[in-house]
């Protein structure tokens, strides 16, 4: 690593960062045992993928048991990038010093996590020790957002149930119990989001946020068919494949409206497929499909300028499409490195390119997507190294930016575009 | 940068090149004014898009009030490569020393290149400047070239009207006037296809040119149908989606039979669609999509084997087929890095890709796309050093060349090839 | 290139590898004179491009006038990795120590390859040189396995005529001829199918191996359409798309079970086209199309859990979905880099990706491809460089892996891998 390599990495980590999507629980954010971290699905996953039966990690076993497995079978993914963000949290979280984890020493880590869980407020002490200063949470719709810690915590209204799951009764249930609006109607599903965006708004929410499969096409949606799809539902009937996209559309465009009355972002998270391999562990069924195009919302760009679409691709195949929409709609703001994509190599070519061809201002560096705040401090520290590395390599030794205004730049990315992008 | 690197982008520095696609206006190919610097779409399409309202570079308003919106807002892309263009235009073209670009210091600039514009010929001075031997045109197929400096300047024959544009009365009109053929059947088509072509060659073009979208498929045309739907048209009449396409396939068929009997190359630049965002700027309204494949040409580069198609892609998605397709297809050639790939992430990536696996003597290294001829010099130096860079790292390093093939090579990507394969 | 890299590199040379495919003639393995070296499609097919015509390189002709074609224009592909590999081979196995190949010396290289070609068992002598200890065959279904050297080959049925030529009388004859089977029904073809698998274990293969097109769905066979498909094709009449795929699909599917019965892994090679380019030169007709996506095998891998699949993708653009889908799929195992993709840029960038999110365990690093011998060794070092070059600047200089660690990586995928999963 170059002298300037090594002295813009120390700047970036020193930049207190907005992570502006994770799934930390409000009411659990910090690990409280070993399981919690080594219980990340990208773990189960990779050790499953690896060959460990799913069965070794049903929840139904005891802790230490999931554990042990887990720790016999661990050095089967030693070399991916996810096992030393374990490391790393280990190592800076945990003052675990070994250099791999195995049988013989977990034992010692589990100790440290449990002890440190117990600690009242541990999870700002991990956010404050990763240079993390707000964290954004993916909240359910009916979520009591009450209690949470709206110091370090963001709210954000996940509304894929929404979207997607209308039809089911347990949905438009909670929906009512939270509302107070029973869905008899497109206008009353109007007024349900209305309610919920205000709810999350008083909240402090910073945005909505949905995940959405690859072949998803907002288009403009036609409010006559979806009331239709919608009245069979409430019929209890099943719907055909065209009653459920004409409802989803239509759901998804209402959301959209209501971030414009409520001027809030809506990230979108493009290219997930669902339960692909159900034999699979918790958390590692789904996948991605190259196909599609982000032509598809095109249109979605053009019906609402008011918007920022905060937008993350799941396929490498979408990524120069993301820089180029990014490069020619003002409302299309690119936004991390999600899951799949979230990957060195990945990152590296994707973070080159958007910073060669879009508006620095636009640009959202990174998000952790974690589910425990001790994954943060590895993922960001993750991304900064790389921010680094980019900077240095292509903008300052080409002589494109000075040092100090590329670490200006980095600032932007981790810092002040998510503030200002998501007004917090 | 190593010392091999250096000596090599220094070598490249000092070939010889040929621009073989550019949009230069022959009667006005240099800049008058800052405005025609900073109107360049890349400027304006950026900052629209980091926030700028489009009416703020509306033509209707005066110069300096334009540039000044420009100005105060330029700061938001400075990070991107295109800005990196403008400011070494500044620089070495117009001893502009100022590190950014700003509102208390343009009109320093301004002064410059409004006084240099007005030296007569100023263009060839910005050419031999930038070590560019020829730059080619994109002509309007009506246009007049007889006033044309064919020192430095070669005519192109732009086709996309004639294929995509039949339809129009005003298009055939043009035609009409120009050739002196009223078009009433395919035959009539053949003719002014000819008459065009051979009144381009006499004025010394190098080649046909068309611009395509990604969905576009020139198969072997059913000149029935196209007859047909050009009988429709000449009533007036609306054509449907396939009668469209029928004579879109047979024009485009047509103007390659016409590139064999010249023999002349034709210039393929594949997967743009138009007017995707009709609320940009002037220029910023276009964007591309991943979907489609080069599969679809097969036929087309079968059909005319001793026609040199020379193939420029817009989605990085197509760059791995491009090269493969001119790895095996004696008349398929690869050509420079096209707009939205035109970025060194993805310069260098494609490159190298092409580099190691095609022969050399078929790949066309760059062109500039330029509107005005300042812009020849940075975008060609950013190539030179990305392809210093990849020689240097990739073949030299590594022993697969030694320093002086690598400069060969680079002159034959630079100069020789496209002398050789446009007969200039 | 850093003394970290240089010290992995030369480790990683000495790791005695396992080739897990190839088209190696068991019966004629190694080279006999210098045609068998530049009649490799690479070299004919790349010189076509630039310009050869095919006839040059005609079999009719004799071989010193096809070497003669060659070797006036080898240097129009001089800068490709192709070259590099002919020219390691010829230093490295011939004492050949001109930097190029050309008109003038040709013939010295042509006597030391004849001369060579003498020795009994010339193949062995190479492969040891190449560090290279098995070598798997791509046999044709009917072929005689008896006088294989298994010491150093590996058989591997091929099943591409079985599930794509099966409409083919000649196709079912040899079936017929082998294994004592008339195809009458479904039935049949499982009887044969399992016979030929006995057969090819009993004779020590590794494995079944496939290439596909890329719109090739390996869905859940429908045995009925199948039977009915195979009756009318009985009868001589053609089938239909419809048909020939309910027919292929079967075929395919029986294939699966079959390596399930036996325990041996499914070598699939997904994308290929064939004869997209009929007047090329033989083996340079085929190519890829970017469409498609390996979403389409994921009910195959849900289906055989217990299949290995050793997947290989010839677009590039399947890349990211391949290393998701080993990520997730415990069956899915990523095979080295296949063909069009077997390119230094395209590898560097997909190994790393590999590295970087699958288990080290399931990575099967490399296999040559090759129809002879002698390119064993410079494909191999080829990859062995790349190797050592993303472990060196990915991984130990990032400080996620010892440089022990990453040699033992680097043994993974070039030896114990393959020797684990196909069991030789």
């Amino acid at each position: 690593m170059s002298d300037l390599e090594t002295r813009l990495v120390a700047e970036i980590l020193g930049i207190r960062a907005i992570d502006c999507h994770s799934h930390v629980p409000a009411e659990s954010p910090h690990a409280l045992s070993l399981l919690d971290l080594l219980g990340y699905h990208y773990y189960t996953e990779l050790a499953h993928s690896a060959g460990m039966p799913a069965e070794a990690v049903d929840p139904a076993k005891g802790e230490a048991e999931q554990i042990g497995e887990m720790v016999t079978r661990i050095e089967t993914l030693s070399n991916t990038v996810q096992y030393s963000w374990l490391m790393e949290a280990a190592r800076e979280l945990f003052a675990f010093r070994p250099e791999r984890l195995g049988p013989k020493n977990w034992q010692q880590l589990a100790a440290v996590v449990a002890e440190s869980g117990k600690q009242p407020n541990r999870y700002r002490v991990v956010l404050d020790k990763s240079n993390l200063e707000k964290v954004f949470l993916t909240n359910r719709f009916d979520e009591d957002l009450s209690g949470i810690d709206r110091e370090v915590f963001v709210p954000c209204l996940r509304t894929d149930d929404l979207v997607f799951q209308l039809a089911d009764p347990d949905v438009r249930h909670r929906l009512a119990v939270k509302t107070g609006v029973e869905i008899g109607s497109t206008d009353d599903l109007r007024d349900a989001v209305r309610w919920l965006m205000r709810y999350f708004v008083q909240h402090g929410a910073g945005s909505a946020a949905i995940s959405l499969p690859p072949d998803f096409v907002p288009s403009a949606p036609d409010e006559a068919a979806a009331g239709k799809a919608l009245a069979r539902v409430l019929k209890g009937k099943e719907l055909s494949a065209d009653e459920a996209t004409a409802l989803a559309v239509f759901t998804f465009d209402v959301i959209a409206a209501t971030c414009k009355q409520f001027r809030k972002p809506f990230q979108l998270m493009i290219g997930v497929l669902r339960n692909v391999y159900p034999a699979g562990v918790a958390g590692g069924r789904d996948l991605l499909s190259k196909q599609g195009s982000l032509m598809a919302y095109a249109g979605l760009f053009r019906r609402y300028p008011e918007v920022d679409f905060t937008v993350s691709v799941l396929s490498m195949a979408w990524e120069h499409e993301l820089a180029t929409f990014a490069w020619i709609f003002p409302n299309c703001k690119p936004s991390g490195h999600w899951w799949y994509a979230n990957i060195p190599a990945h990152i590296e070519y994707a973070l080159r390119a958007r910073l060669e061809a879009v508006p620095k201002v636009k640009l959202i560096g990174y998000y952790s997507d974690m589910y425990k705040v001790e994954f943060g401090l590895p993922k960001f520290n993750m991304y900064r190294r790389l921010l680094g590395r980019v900077l240095a390599r292509e903008f300052v030794e080409t002589g494109r930016m000075t040092e100090a205004q590329a670490v200006d730049t980095a600032r932007l990315l981790l810092r002040e575009n998510p503030k200002r992008i998501f007004n917090v």
